[in-house]
């Protein structure tokens, strides 16, 4: 039996018809070592931007179901041009929309679900010795209506169709070249990955890291599809593999250090201590659509009977926020301040390991302790554990954390990270 | 029961969000009339151009599927533009590209026919009170296969759509402010028509007038279809009205006058009198895909038993002719030269009204010779007679012929024109 890998190259790696060719020649690499291949694409570098810029020429706010028309053409000009480009390197291809191949979405538009995707075309086509193109980011509706699947969605489709055909593996081909243990900018030494869990990767998602959107990542989870995460342009690195914990062997406690500047901390002070009261304010943020991310209610003051209430919400939403729970100050009856502090930095470890390591924890707020930072807030979960700190301290923060769970990519025993190629 | 019109727009009429503001208003003034309207759009002005030549980047000979895939997408944009145009001026709209209807070719590439077209989503979005926008140019097999229809398609699937739904009438919108008797850059008072046969608009098309592609002049002839040519940016003006000759009433017995300088005459001097070399020769020039027009062969001459054949072709077809002829010189065994003459005009008058009437040919030849031009070649259907002059007595005849049979915009009798609104 073959093996089966599906392939993603996302807008930067098909930005322009050098950068095709560049696509076509790892598809075809991949089916020179035997494989059968598929191969999902993006829309081409900045074609969304100029789609989205005509449609606000014609409407303040156009309707979700035109704009999902629209966009989704985007990768119909990508899918084509990496057909031709394989051809013309002497490999048959053939392209497919989502339509044509029916990758199946709820009705849903801008961000729809899939549902389900059809595999006889791709499979017919895979045995009569081609490589498949296929349309990221989109999908049909029962219906015949055409949907879009949101951000990341182009990862999305290339593991759900990976699922869906058995696939080996699932190979995200981008413009970085794997997973680090820390941001590179900030930690020259930050040693790529060669190896992470699936939930190391969300929790590193979620914390600030950008490389690939959450839920392909859950998708990958769900059907134990392993993930390569990999330069398009740097193809000899083998990336980062993406896989359960479960045949990953674990050498170290911390697998990454990451940290997120993009929240700001709200306090909502002296609210009553009576139950009720925080189910009401965090269900109101959630009916106004604000995510909020850590949570800290501090124990009742004896003498006033009150407490407060802190979170982290994105800065783009402080000032929704904020008249949300304006709002609610007369129902609830509280009284203090509600203080806003735009000038925090949520740090974070992630590692699998660190679920039977006592000790983790304490060894991260000595190592913030020793260099004078701060600690405004925590939080943790199974393999993760965030302190929220001053913006100013979160560089020296992440420094310190990154060589304290030896991190760095000269550290002899490290047998995750290889040598970074760069 | 209402009226639907179908209305086309071709890619110089949505070159830009500002022209799509205008197309958009167009549609929701005929929906304000009281008609339903469906609208067929072609890609944005130059996006064709922009697709091919990244084509052309990758691949010496793109494969027609997957041009087709790529080409395809043009209208996806187009008509999800536009949709969203008409619902900012306040009515619904939905955008279907050919796939979603079912427009239903022959599974070939770049130019194939349509063979059916499902009309069920139409009529429903129709009965919802929405203006429908079509992907023009396109189609898909019943393998869902993406195809294209070639050269002047969209103007097809507008009038077929027309036909299919039973319209009243097909409107296409383009640049030019209706058929006119002749090229008004030649002669000033060319004069536009308010109405024309299908016969004289498809003579007058295969004629030199680039106005309709013959193809949808000719579906609309089988089918019926009224077609309306108006301009989309003077559009208080009503173009002109393509329709059954037996709908119009007929004054003149010419209708139009057109030149095509865009043919060479050759001819084949000294071949053998006899049964079979005719056939042999065109049969050899259709065997290399030439399209021969004019054929005119002269009375063979008694002592040698020759005769010669001249005929016209393309001009770019001009070298791939002689060639062939060449070949076929022993076998055929004639002699004398192959004449090419590149510096020819073909002049042809146009008019269902010249049926019945007898005196037209030699008005036309006469009026020729007042102005001292030489007839090189004649040749005459049912409702045309064109003249092969020298290319620079070509517009001299227009104007002679375009004054001797009254067609000018100044001439009183004249009902069949109106004053162009220039």
């Amino acid at each position: 039996m073959k093996k089966l890998i599906v392939q993603k190259f996302g807008g930067t790696s098909v930005a322009d018809t050098e950068k095709i060719k560049n696509a076509a020649k790892l598809a075809v690499m991949e089916k020179k070592n035997g494989n059968d291949v598929v191969v999902v694409v993006s829309a081409m570098g900045h074609t969304t931007d100029y789609l989205v810029k005509m449609a606000k020429e014609l409407s303040q706010s156009p309707s979700g179901r035109e704009m999902d028309m629209l966009l989704s053409t985007g990768e119909g000009v990508s899918i084509a041009l990496l057909a031709m480009a394989i051809q013309t390197q002497g490999f048959d291809a053939v392209s497919y929309n989502a339509m044509q191949i029916g990758i199946i979405t709820e009705n849903v538009h801008s961000k729809a679900r899939i549902i389900d995707i059809k595999t006889d075309k791709i499979k017919k086509s895979l045995n009569e010795g081609k490589i498949v193109v296929v349309a990221g980011f989109q999908g049909v509706t029962d219906d015949g209506e055409i949907t879009t699947l949101g951000r990341g969605g182009s990862d999305t489709s290339a593991v759900s169709l990976a699922a869906a055909l058995n696939a080996e593996r699932c190979d995200i081909y981008t413009d970085v070249e794997g997973v680090y243990t820390t941001d590179p900018r900030v930690v020259p030494n930050a040693s790529r990955l060669k190896e992470i869990s699936y939930d190391e990767m969300l929790e590193l998602a979620h914390a600030g890291a950008n490389v690939l959107h959450p839920r392909s990542v859950e998708t990958a989870k769900q059907y134990n599809v392993p993930m390569r995460v990999r330069s398009s342009f740097k193809h000899e690195n083998k990336g980062t593999l993406i896989l359960g914990v479960e045949k990953m062997e674990i050498y170290k406690p911390v697998t990454g250090v990451a940290e997120d500047s993009s929240q700001a901390r709200i306090v909502v002070c002296d609210v009553p201590d009576k139950p009720g009261v925080a189910a009401k304010i965090f269900s109101k943020l959630a009916s106004e659509n604000i995510s909020v991310d850590m949570i800290i209610q501090s124990y009742a003051r004896k003498i006033s009977n009150t407490n407060d209430i802190a979170f982290t919400v994105d800065l783009g939403d402080v000032a929704k926020t904020s008249e949300a729970l304006e709002s609610l100050r007369n129902e609830l009856g509280y009284s203090g301040d509600i203080q806003v502090n735009n000038d925090i930095a949520k740090v974070s470890i992630i590692g699998a390991g660190m679920i039977d390591r006592p000790g983790v924890a304490s060894t991260m707020f000595e190592a913030l302790a020793n260099e004078g930072v701060n600690i405004k807030m925590i939080s943790t979960s199974e393999i993760k554990i965030s302190c929220l700190v001053e913006k100013s301290d979160a560089k020296k923060a992440v420094k310190a954390l990154h060589d304290v769970f030896e991190l760095g990519c000269d550290e002899k025993a490290d047998v995750r990270g290889d040598l970074p190629n760069l």
